[in-house]
């Protein structure tokens, strides 16, 4: 940890997110970005000390500049960390084959007897070894950083048994550790019904229960639970058994929700209380209603909806309603192979026509508060991580503007300047 | 330029893109792309002398390898360089806050009443000076080829008036002069009719044909002449004339065809023998194969429809029809504000279901014959240009599976490395 203060000054446009009420921005404080121009930070011990103009802090630091490592914005935007709350980043094998043989015109039946499909991902996770998917995850990680996500949730659910699971997780724990980015773990048993239980799902609903969820608990690999609850997947009433015993176990519910048809999961997370809810593309008025009155966050995958040549969810209808929209890349080998968040920014605004204003909130306070870290980072306050990232355009509306790019300049974790844009 | 051969070798698969038959490739010529496994690459004097395997060329060139500065692939993915064969690049001004008003939903005029439309560009770019416009699209430049682009095509068209149009050929021209991009430009005064000519369509038509054109000719400024064919633009009839002065002039017909309504603009491109056909989003079954009879290439600009909303051009059927597809970024301020080819291939396959051998063609080989290139450039072959891109994958598939990031690991122009992602 970096032992000088850091002094930022000259940001053309600092986005701070401060935001005016606790818990998640709905509605039109989503625009609210909490903008100073000509901003500057303070930082102290990997923390936040000051926020303010760089008139302000230089009067207020004036006796103290010349102990701090000063560093020239050059007018850039500077923003929060980004956050990317929903990923299944730890998997072994790669389905690019997969992707052209769909391109190519074979159908998902066709793929899935050529050994493609979630189970292929499932088999070749549980084949490799805990450094083989470490390293592998590890490289992810490292891209993620140089496109300015500073911290990340990961779930698993590529076990086809219980050791896979615990193996994911693992990963996931060691990486925390190790890497500079902060990982949040969700256990995600009911991802899929293993080969192994077909045609006997409540028996693998029971395993998850009985089995994997406590085994989890032991070793403290989990802050939250997932399930993927959709028709011929998880119905509702198993959905619902599996997050309560996992409420009931200390875990943090999410759900995977209404992503191919809606079968009542925005209603079923706002009924069990759930911090966010994923995909919801067929979500309609009544399980959107029923979000907003819950406060449970909306996470919006519109990089999976590319990927997969689906309309995206409505987001525009969401805000409008008084719901908390979040936006994540939902990286995955079978429906999102990207590490690109500054992309799906892009394409929050693009095809699903959220404002840049709205998009940054989802990509960073929205998104902490969709994995419960509201309180130490998502945001430039003062005793927050400093966690934040200098890009290469004056302006949040430049950032989504050009898009395609990643503009990311220089990336501090914990004040610790990590990706280094000085140089170049 | 690099007097030393250069002997790159370890490539896991060299995208040659050598085609069987002269001109561009169409149907499922476009899926060829002329792999080598383990390939190799002798570079002379800025252009390739030998292309093969590592085996082959170590052998082939065993007593010369010490005066060689030797590259090792490391077992990633070679392609050409990328050619960008449809942009408007020299602008003036940014349109950022039109684009925030647009996802606000303010309407089309009412941005226009607010000072927004390509008329603002037009203004912008009149009022720029030469330097001011040149450093600026230097800066594009520079990004252009970070994203694996060596070739680029470039249009005027955001000059109200002819001293405006000069400047930006102007611009290019002294580009194409210091840059190590090559640059090939457009003279493109039938953009739109400027606010000046208002109600005086006909007036500006015989001012592009008796001054303008005249002009652009007596200085050399371009290659190729442009018009924009639309409702409400230009007419058939305009188009033709205007192109028939351009052609006789000397210069090579494109035109910006059926991009809003379905006009004849294929149609018309075909009659004329127009090298390439750009957009072409709303053309029908008879314009198609009046292009594949006359061997139009198209060039579609997916980028831009993502960024309007609209739905892409409908590739698949113009390559089951045998039509020739390029692709482009067309790069400008109001419709597609990008410079990334990588996302433009990775859209090509998302958006418009080409695969990813049939993406790369259109980003390289095809884009070339797009600017009638491709003796020089386009492919990896004896006695071409070196222009390629060494990237961070190992196949093309992976380049297209792993959307959304920039994976140039380094860029060679004329057998210069000019991206250098070996340090790092």
């Amino acid at each position: 940890m970096n032992r000088r203060p850091v002094w930022i000054q000259n940001i053309g446009e600092l986005a701070t997110l401060k935001a005016s009420q606790p818990g998640p921005k709905k509605g039109a404080e989503m625009s609210n970005l909490g903008l100073i121009e000509n901003g500057s930070l303070w930082i102290e011990k990997g923390r936040i000390e000051a926020v303010g103009t760089t008139v302000q802090l230089k009067q207020a630091y004036a006796a103290r500049i010349e102990e701090a490592d000063v560093i020239d914005a050059g007018g850039g935007l500077v923003t929060p960390g980004l956050v990317d709350p929903h990923t299944h980043f730890v998997y072994g094998g790669s389905r690019e084959e997969e992707f052209e043989k769909r391109l190519q015109g074979f159908t998902y039946m066709e793929i899935m007897n050529a050994g493609g499909g979630i189970h292929s991902t499932a088999e070749k996770t549980a084949a490799a070894s805990f450094n083989g998917l470490y390293n592998e995850a590890r490289v992810r990680l490292d891209l993620f950083l140089r496109h300015g996500v500073t911290t990340i949730e990961g779930k698993s659910g590529y076990g086809p048994n219980l050791e896979t699971e615990l193996k994911q997780l693992r990963v996931m724990q060691a990486l925390n550790e190790k890497h500079p980015i902060d990982i949040i773990s969700t256990f995600m048993g009911a991802h899929a019904v293993p080969k192994s239980y077909a045609g006997q799902e409540e028996r693998y609903v029971e395993t998850v229960i009985n089995e994997m969820i406590p085994a989890v608990m032991e070793e403290g690999l989990a802050e939250f639970i997932d399930v993927f609850c959709e028709k011929d997947v998880f119905s509702i009433e198993q959905s619902r058994r599996i997050l309560m015993a996992g409420k009931a176990a200390g875990l943090l519910p999410k759900i995977h929700a209404d992503e191919i048809v809606a079968t009542g999961g925005a209603e079923l997370a706002a009924e069990i209380g759930a911090v966010s809810a994923e995909h919801l593309l067929k979500t309609g008025p009544a399980g959107i209603k029923a979000m907003a009155e819950a406060g449970v966050i909306a996470c919006l995958l519109p990089a999976t909806a590319l990927f997969l040549g689906e309309e995206p969810a409505d987001a525009r209808r969401m805000i409008d309603l008084g719901v908390a929209v979040a936006i994540s890349t939902d990286c995955n080998p079978g429906s999102s192979p990207t590490v690109s968040m500054p992309l799906v920014m892009n394409l929050a605004c693009l095809m699903m026509k959220m404002t840049p204003a709205e998009t940054l909130t989802a990509a960073t306070y929205n998104a902490a508060c969709a994995i419960s870290r509201e309180d130490s980072i998502g945001s430039l306050e003062e005793g927050k991580q400093a966690d934040f990232v200098l890009w290469n355009v004056r302006s949040y509306r430049e950032l989504q503007y050009r898009f395609g790019v990643n503009h990311v300049h220089s990336v501090w974790k914990r004040g610790e300047l990590l990706v280094n844009g000085f140089n170049q």
